[in-house]
């Protein structure tokens, strides 16, 4: 049996179009609430992760890490962890693993992206490095054009509807609304989404995540550690899986690989079921992405997805609540600091304080996916420490 | 007892311009000669860490990781990791901790930067990000610059000399010489440093490393695997550490507190004392940086670096032979590859077969640095397995 480790603090900032304050700003404010959330000293830090996909075009900044152990004062080991869309969750991985390893007992996973106000070139041309720069991006190929490349697909294979896509967005802005760090609180009807601009078809502008600042943070603690603090929620279960990076290379456009070999790692290692999960917090970059989510993860059927999201299945009090505050629609979608903001958010379920709380949940399930699911996490956290 | 993790295969690409290969042809070339040096199929890696500094910068590529695991055709969690031009022992020492937590039995560490042939700013430009972009690179201090400033610190406090440091390069070329990967491989004299362009006072064109491409990876098994492969290497030792990202919040600008910690840390988990070491890597980044590292690295006094040097103690053959196939300045420094390629040399030497042998090593240590030290890491490797 694995060792054990339990989140023990999450911290963030607010997420959203942040124009008086910076990359370090934002590490600051996320890293100091993550540690005040816990109750530590930053001298009790043993080593720090900072997930982050491209401060260097965003903000002329590389060497991320430093930045991060230099403005939080923490005197540890700094490493940046990178995998595009997924960096938060490597960074959380690379945690998790350091303190399996026995070289932490404590360890500060902070994810950050300072996407406006940028230096470089624009915040589309730089995301479009998450795909194949020679293949894809060269030959001006964008994050929406690939997914509505995607959704494209899914609806010949499957019957997906812009409506059902459309409701995706609905749901997330329903459950932003009462999150007090979200992005866009504002509720929308499908209608609005389907009169929304055109930015890729079949991709309206509200079925797009938007451009967002922000940084969030949880730190991790070993077992012996972790039971003297309140609340820990523990990590039964983590995967993560690798996919081509370019879209034309796989065998299928309307499922992700990478999920599914992640979730079955993810499953496995915590030893539990689909059915012990509560909710689920998905990767909704583009809304058919959370309908694809749903069903590479095994809580519906494949083509499935559609429809499931259209019985309203996904809502806080039906049966598979998803992306409780928001998700990437909604709360935000600072692209490194997504996955560690995930963890906060059903950190806040299992705890029993969130906003829009699952009433009794126990277990929630994330999914984060880097570039076109060419990178694909999936973390099971518990209030209960399991076998 | 930490786990015993060694390094079973080595491989790189030539270093240099190479206008030829793009950044996925430099992973291919160097991934595939460390598969073919281990004698392993892809298949057989559990985890794939790619250290780079900046190849959105660079390429225009972001998520490098996922590229590698899809030329490569490994199919397991890729992840890149980044700390300016330690990059390549950041990768190296997570994949290090992924078989020490039991992740993984065998994991790969690829170092790349495409470094020349650039889509974005100029590669000063792009470097400058290793440092503080807010306090030190907005004002145009380029790295450079900073050595720059270290460099006339040390010969304002110890006497250190021109000539001094320009004995670093004529060493690291004279070693160069018989490293078929090597980007430089003619002799050059003192005099042939003073009188080359000044760069940033005191610090002359060859006082300072060149714009590089290359690769260079490591493959890394546990115990139980390495034992059954030819000359495992073990790692005895490892250590990381961080310091303020800007020059000016140093208490000295003269020594690299981050080197000390990560040495300190390394000798610790390793066993091992000074003596103990037959031959360093050591990051020749600019002259200065060469002769910083043997004082603070603990092999000579503080301030006696630059006499270490003119005593020509750092050949091979004499008492302490260090880069010995020409560190950064002549085997060249494509800033996310050099901490791997570091750890390739000294594994050729203590395999008893490397050009410029040093004659019965069986330890040897690597220092690699990031920016002006904000990261330092240190590596002790052993052709024992030790205690």
């Amino acid at each position: 049996m694995s060792k054990k480790v339990a989140i023990i603090g999450i911290g963030q900032t607010h997420f959203g179009e942040l124009w008086d304050q910076s990359l370090r700003d934002l590490i600051l404010e996320a890293g100091i609430n993550s540690l005040k959330d816990a109750n530590i000293d930053r001298n009790q830090i043993n080593s720090l992760f900072v997930g982050n996909m491209s401060a260097g075009r965003f903000a002329g900044q590389e060497h991320v890490a430093a930045l991060a152990a230099d403005v939080l004062g923490v005197n540890a080991p700094a490493t940046r962890c990178e995998a595009a869309c997924a960096s938060g969750s490597v960074a959380f991985r690379a945690a998790y693993t350091s303190i399996v390893s026995g070289e932490s007992d404590i360890s500060m996973a902070i994810g950050v992206e300072k996407m406006t106000d940028i230096s470089g070139p624009g915040a589309l041309t730089s995301l479009a490095a998450a795909g194949d720069q020679e293949w894809e991006a060269a030959i001006g190929l964008t994050f929406a054009g690939l997914y509505a490349l995607i959704a494209r697909c899914h609806m010949h294979e499957y019957g997906t509807t812009s409506e059902q896509m459309a409701m995706v967005s609905v749901v997330n802005h329903e459950h932003g609304k009462n999150n007090p760090y979200a992005q866009f609180k504002n509720p929308i009807a499908v209608q609005d989404v389907l009169a929304s601009s055109m930015v890729a078809d079949p991709l309206h502008l509200l079925d797009c995540s938007p451009i967002t600042d922000g940084s969030a943070a949880v730190i991790l603690a070993s077992e012996e550690v972790a039971k003297k603090y309140n609340n820990p929620i523990w990590i039964l279960g983590t995967g993560q899986a690798a996919d081509t990076l370019a879209l034309h290379d796989r065998k299928s456009f309307t499922e992700l690989l990478a999920t599914k070999l992640a979730a079955k790692q993810a499953f496995a290692t915590a030893g539990a079921d689909r059915k012990a999960i509560d909710l689920l917090e998905v990767h909704d970059c583009f809304s058919i992405n959370e309908i694809i989510a749903l069903e590479d993860l095994g809580f519906c059927d494949k083509g499935k997805g559609g429809k499931f999201v259209e019985a309203g299945s996904i809502k806080v009090g039906k049966e598979l609540p998803t992306n409780t505050l928001g998700g990437l629609k909604a709360a935000g979608h600072p692209v490194g600091a997504t996955g560690i903001r995930q963890l906060c958010d059903i950190t806040k379920q299992l705890r029993g304080n969130a906003p829009n709380q699952v009433k009794g949940a126990t277990k929630g399930l994330n999914l984060n996916i880097g570039g076109s699911g060419a990178t694909a996490v999936v973390n099971i956290l518990s209030s209960d420490i399991g076998d």
